[in-house]
């Protein structure tokens, strides 16, 4: 691959997260799925944040998580995302350009307000997240430069911002400009409920080739199967997408690529708090492996390093230096 | 005392905190005294949170602090304190009401932003704040209803809030009614360099018989009564004050009230994580037990479970139930 200023520029929701505890019997009075996301409006948003405990707020977003992750990594990264012009969109701004991440989209005004999602942190340290995408979802193709894509090494793409009908123009308009400038192009399916609400489309974009590496946990590979087994699954998938990366929680993480297939353990922690974030920073880990060539394994390794950072503490985003922590396996 | 509704009514800033790691190069090239805080404008607090790293937002202000240690202690209080109709300031009306805390004073637009306190933790656990007051010195007494302070048997008042003249004025005014209701006044010196801009003012108080309890660390007792041993120093005030509490950090603290003397050790931790909110949970745990009448000594002990609660993670206000951790103390 060319050398190029960007390893990784990164299409997801701008989101900021406001963290709080929940007990099991709250979740079941809210009709919550552990663990999953669901969309919810302003109305809902609003309501939902009166019945929660005290929170705390700190930037999130999937793929803008997995970019906090490459620059702490010390690899180079771009994100856009669309923010409102209000007191949250200056801490997702701020909190992603000071940790290096090049992130340019303008902030509008009169398209509802910066995202926020609403996360539940039960004692077992799972996260159910009620997001409100908010201005997130105006994404629009002009936010895409096809020049600053032709500048990265891979385009990571966010399946949560698949459902929306702008930011999923966006997505094909920044594919097209990978494809031109031979970018590789990534991919997270985010939730199995995602999956399922696109299923078919998916599946499309995958047989056009339009995806060189997918994401996905176990129940979301095998949504899109629609296969009981992740393995079977994944060797489905794998026909038509050149690698498939699945984490498996805290059984580690597989993946197959072309004859290839390597698996790693979970990396072991001290104590598990907050798991929101676990596959972005995984996510993370990978990419900069294979930003840097380093083969499967070392790749999914730098995943299994950084998904273990940022589950010890609450919110998705490191508080250690991961480059640090990943050692020489960087090198 | 008779029956009242609330244990304490606070009035004090109603602040976000916005909490990001720094090292000490960065403190020194910023020109800041470790440990302090100081006032900044808006453009100042716009040019540090640039120059920050990425951070994490909580509901914080002294008082509100403390009376969310009471909330979590499970004794009833009462806040008073100015908000915008921002973002920040749903925050932190969220925060504080999830908590059961009563607080009514409405949000006004035109007044600046909701305070925001930048706060910069170093490695060695100690937090350096630079604190936007924005909406927060916009209090004015309009905002204090005598009737409210009649119903608390303790009022508390944030001696950060005693540099501008509205809140001044507000706090006269909750003075006034307290005194007439039978409520005790407690007050905190919140910070050296605020006792050295109100010196002459603040032994006026004391003279005037206005406060029955004064909260001071080491450094704002010396400053105070301009004296370099700090029990000397308590003993000068003692003669004005009835109860005058002491904060010593890892030594513990004491309490003169009258001819009685009590002291206490700091409660053992695990690990020392970010020591803002310490002298604000202190003071929570002593007035419970000053609103239970449970004596000196045990309302100490009590506020130094609390503040050690507090210090072991990130965020000025407690994470694990207190009065849980107070056990039969507060019995």
């Amino acid at each position: 691959m060319p050398d190029r200023r960007l390893d990784v520029l990164a299409i997801g929701n701008a989101i900021v997260d406001v963290i709080a505890d929940a007990d099991d019997p709250f979740l079941a009075s809210e009709g919550m799925h552990k663990g999953a996301m669901r969309l919810i409006d302003e109305a809902e948003a609003a309501r939902l944040y009166d019945a929660m405990g005290p929170a705390r707020e700190a930037s999130g977003g999937s793929a803008a998580n997995t970019v906090a992750g490459l620059a702490s990594l010390g690899l180079s990264a771009g994100f856009i995302g669309q923010i409102a012009d209000d007191q949250l969109g200056t801490i997702f701004t701020h909190d992603i350009r000071s940790l290096g991440v090049a992130f340019e989209t303008p902030a509008h005004s009169g398209i509802g307000a910066t995202a926020r999602c609403l996360i539940l942190v039960t004692p077992d340290a799972q996260r159910t997240m009620n997001t409100f995408l908010g201005a997130a979802q105006m994404l629009e193709p002009d936010a895409v430069d096809p020049a600053i894509v032709a500048e990265a090494k891979i385009l990571y793409l966010e399946g949560y911002l698949w459902d929306p009908e702008g930011p999923r123009a966006a997505m094909y308009k920044a594919m097209d400009a990978a494809r031109n400038a031979g970018t590789k192009v990534a991919f997270t399916l985010s939730d199995s409920f995602v999956v399922d609400r696109h299923r078919d489309n998916l599946w499309e974009l995958f047989r056009q080739s339009r995806i060189d590496i997918l994401f996905a946990n176990e129940a979301e590979i095998m949504s899109l199967a629609e296969h009981d087994s992740a393995e079977e699954a994944a060797l489905t998938v794998a026909a038509d997408v050149p690698t498939v990366v699945v984490t498996q929680g805290p059984k580690g993480a597989f993946a197959l690529s072309g004859p290839e297939r390597a698996n790693v353990p979970a990396e072991p922690i001290d104590s598990l708090v907050d798991t929101t974030g676990a596959g972005d920073l995984f996510a993370a880990g990978f990419l900069a492996g294979e930003a840097r060539s380093l083969g499967l394994e070392r790749s999914l390794r730098l995943g299994a390093i950084c998904a273990a950072e940022v589950i010890q503490h609450y919110g998705a985003r490191p508080e250690a230096d991961l480059k640090t922590l990943a050692g020489d396996l960087l090198d």
